[in-house]
């Protein structure tokens, strides 16, 4: 039992607060041979990197990452894991500590200050300590090497959803993703949200999200039975970011609405002579195991809670005070929850890729 | 890494397929000193025994729980747990095997039938086998522990929907679930689904439902940051149930559409000079740690794909086929997994209830 | 983290007291596919099967072990694991629990007693509870399972000493261990240990002994470096074994009274091109990762402290009093200790093979 | 299943090479409160650290520990843990790859270059890369927190063998053990000890050795019956120390010897009325949980394998060759493994405390 730890063969750790001097994470379990360039890393770190647009906090990091151990340096300069664990740690440069000290022993409403001082009776209260959204770089970084483990996954993610204005899903096309500072899939919502999220961000106020995550080129037969079903794994590690408060497989809370008839998935024999599902409405997953359909998974973000305009509170000290939060602020986290939602995928799905196919291959 | 076994420090392992001659579970860090009769956990157990009503399928067990273990029995006739693991046995009765021969090697769509034959090679068609709903009958027994560990829960589930008929939340009375056969807390709402339901049974055919469970007198400061989130394990608890698609914490998906000062819970001292808050949109939970006020989950359940009507398929030998499930039915399996859910909320808030205070409590 | 539990993809929990009405255990991970026969099982359970010889105890248990789930039944009778968790139960029979209720509140030295009651302040005393060697048949009967997960694998053991009478290495003869009641591999030595425990089991005391277990056919490349030593895991194993107090690989503590020159076993190429070692002082393992070479490894087993004569201890309510064990007697409890051994190494072998070859092996 | 983790709630992971650019841990599960300085933590370091005397390796590194995370300063200087985790890294200074090169394809007799290879089909050659002692200052560092979890505990160990030159426990002085360079707590065997070393030293040989760890104060109850025997849980990590070879708790091998009333320690009432034990040959621990008595572990370290003679092996390419070993050397292993042992023990008994009393002590 290791709160700050996930996945069991494929496994990452994570640690660092918002303030410190450095956050990262240990990747253990990477198999042997898996070969990344530190630019191939940087290109997933850039997603998430904040400051990118107006739509998200202004803090600036570059969030270069430092890879520590479990690997060695080719002559064409690529790494490659040796199967021991990979230490990657990125600093924290615009730290700004004075922004937070008014807060010190204010509880912001919606946030986890009330709850780790009721629990610990001491807080990391800068910028969030360890709850701050700053530990998901480490969890972008071990992504990077989990979309290596299984070959030829892809795995993205796109946002469908900013408060109640959702994209229209025969629009979805992913080249549009990269395209539009939202990772919005439909072009034409774009403006909309811009729109929409100024309006927000001009209030001083914040907003929610869903995000759709989905897998591709992932095989059938991986997952576990009963409790360690691949959608149970891929939910837990989606609900485990912050602000998160629901998850779906496949049809999901959808689901619950239509018959037996409409939901399950019929099959045929495909011209290959193997088996093909006719739809998926069960997000590539039947009885906790993969199908060898695309993954489907979406989650929904709260908005946050660091908003700037007062709301009632209590401090340490048991008195009723007015809280605003001052800093940097970020009118919907869900933006910069995309890149993370499609890190925890592959995580989980690299995870139980070597469940099966075992730690180490090279073994006859 | 245990595919069978969940939790942590109250840990249950389960085991058993539908027709064999019995399933169970074992369950391990219980701590010691805790009282219970056979007779109250089988409340728990006739609350999700099949046959109760025509709503749920006809097979018939009495699902009797045999202690194996881990208790020794006062002169009261009570049994108290001693710390050691305890293994409770359910047989089964009424297997009927016939009624699935055809299908050995057909895959039923919606079902584990093809993806267990991808993973393993080789299926207990019987009845479903391991991946069989039945399994959760020791769920149940496990949870009727779980409800002991922390002093003074009350934990208690609702069918929240069926199909898209909605109940009013206006009309919630909690004493209303135990007085119908779809555990619905608004009394407005069951001849609603009496008729609903009827329709779908005598078409063969089958429907979702949506399940809210809530914990009261639940301590503030269970959970754990980051990657043991409270939220996140009974997500990951919810999500291992048969059917399930889809969880969410408190506001759920709905706190994506709303603002960050409509959705965050603000906080002012009580009358005893402590702080209470104001709602509860978060669920109980805040930053993946307890805050004190009832928990709230809701799981959205898919139609079980049983249906009595032809559905295109393939079987093991790469043949297109017509299914048609034959054997008992369960027109909405969302009923019955109103107990399961309150087992496995229980087992979660047990098992973080247990990494706080430690699994033995006697030391001082 | 689960006391009863032990292994990470072979992995076993087990259950029950001495007097309870049964014991057993839950075997998840064990692959698909894998045949035996009850009667294959048993064989080893007859070894552990107390009442064999009047140098162990005349408790009299059948020991038979009930298959109850994760595997069908083949037209040939045998059984066929199906990859889900398999259940086994060993009823208890002989009980008498009378016999113990003189020392419900008295703490047996050398025993548990004292400490159990410290730690969860209540106590199954009878028999021990659930820290009888009773727990291990369920042990040996998931080792039946163990041993056939690693091709060709063979697993032995012997006992090498008994007191101070240590057998002679130059007479190892495999064959005779089956032939004499003490699993000793040294026909000379037999005599002179019937008359050596003939003498302790007429005075009513005990001595203890050690045991050694060679593991032959087990391919190079198993195990993991620092903190999933091959080594390491299977000293746990044996050190869980009641009684056990030291352990050690291939030379073990006679290691550090050597030179580096002495010890380190030197390698050539063999006739086949393939390295070979020219000594085994490693014990099969290098760098906690197995070598190719037969693993061996020793455990030493305490002289059991039930014992027929009077030992000064005190009771439950601060009194001092004198304790003299009844019920049955166990001369030399590590006789019984060498199936447990091979069990518990077995186990520790099949949990490292699957963690490099993964669970199922059927995806290509 | 985590390869460089070790405990449970009191959770290290390690990572490094001993030729990277670093090293380091993350401790997950420390409590919070406790108040550290990196001067105490550095006092444990400079114990373990290389080139502090003739008999151990000349490399020089200084061992800095930088925290980089879990922990905030207090205005005395202090540092005091958050609950959240802290990560530790170590620099490596004093590198010369170019020591090792000769050496990157041959692999050296009793190190773990031929299995590494074999498992990984990939090796960080360098130093020994994570198969390196230099790993171990990471368990060290963690080390120095775990004693600060249990109060009042004290974790000391002692060199007691070095080849076949045992102390005599007659004069036993722990005053006596950081007065010389060997860790030994018998003056007068200190000038044997060097002179023997010598001779070892000028041969380019190498010597094992046995070291005796004592931890006192350690509350009675600590522990778990069965799988996670106190004993078996300490004799798993200090298995996990590179080189270790066998390890024993209380009289070990030696209770293999004697007789059940010689072993069993007998009970009386001592003068404040509650039970004391007459002798401690079980090392402190009854049936897997602590008597309160001192726990007393023994483990035996083989002689390093790299020594400055020819030894017969064969490179990668399947030649014979002769393996001399060049730079730096330890001609006996055992003295650094002192500390060592000091820290795998105390994290044992802090992971075994928090299991008991909760992670968080503050609720109540």
């Amino acid at each position: 039992m290791s709160h700050n730890t996930f996945g069991h063969l494929f496994r990452v750790t994570t640690w660092g607060e918002s303030h410190g001097p450095a956050l990262g994470c240990v990747v253990d379990g990477c198999p042997p041979g898996l070969r990344f360039s530190e630019d191939g890393l940087q290109h997933w770190m850039d997603k998430r990197k904040p400051g990118q647009s107006r739509f998200v906090t202004q803090r600036r990091e570059d969030d270069k990452v430092k890879v520590l151990s479990g690997v060695m340096r080719e002559e064409s300069g690529e790494l490659v894991t040796t199967g021991t664990p990979v230490s990657m740690l990125i600093e924290n440069t615009d730290q700004r500590s004075k922004d937070y000290s008014e807060i010190a022993r204010r509880y912001r409403p919606g946030h986890a200050d009330y709850t780790y001082d009721v629990k610990y009776g001491i807080r990391d209260y800068r910028g969030g300590g360890r709850s701050s959204a700053r530990e998901t770089a480490a969890r972008v970084a071990a992504g990077g090497l989990a979309r290596l483990v299984v070959p030829n996954m892809i795995v993205r993610a796109a946002l469908v959803q900013i408060g109640d204005r959702k994209i229209d899903r025969g629009n979805w096309d992913w080249s549009q993703v990269d395209a539009n500072p939202f990772f919005c899939p439909d072009a034409k919502m774009v403006p909309v949200w811009e729109d929409y999220l100024d309006t927000i961000r001009k209030a001083g106020s914040s907003v929610g999200a869903v995000i759709e995550v989905v897998a591709e080129n992932v095989p059938a037969g991986l997952g576990a039975p009963i409790y360690a079903k691949l959608d149970q794994d891929i939910c837990a590690n989606l609900m485990s970011i912050n602000a998160v408060k629901g998850v779906e497989i496949g049809n999901g809370f959808g689901a619950a609405e239509i018959s037996g008839e409409e939901n399950a998935d019929e099959m045929r024999i495909g011209p290959d002579g193997k088996p093909v599902f006719l739809s998926n409405n069960a997000g590539g997953i039947l009885g906790g195991i993969s199908t060898g359909q695309p993954i489907v998974a979406r989650f929904a973000v709260k908005p946050t809670s660091s908003i700037l305009n007062d709301r009632r509170s209590v401090d340490a000290d048991g008195n009723e005070v007015d809280v605003r939060t001052k800093g940097r602020h970020d009118p919907c986290v869900g933006i910069r929850a995309v890149p993370i939602g499609e890190a925890m995928v592959a995580c989980a799905l690299a995870d139980h890729y070597l469940r099966d196919r075992g730690q180490t291959g090279r073994l006859d």
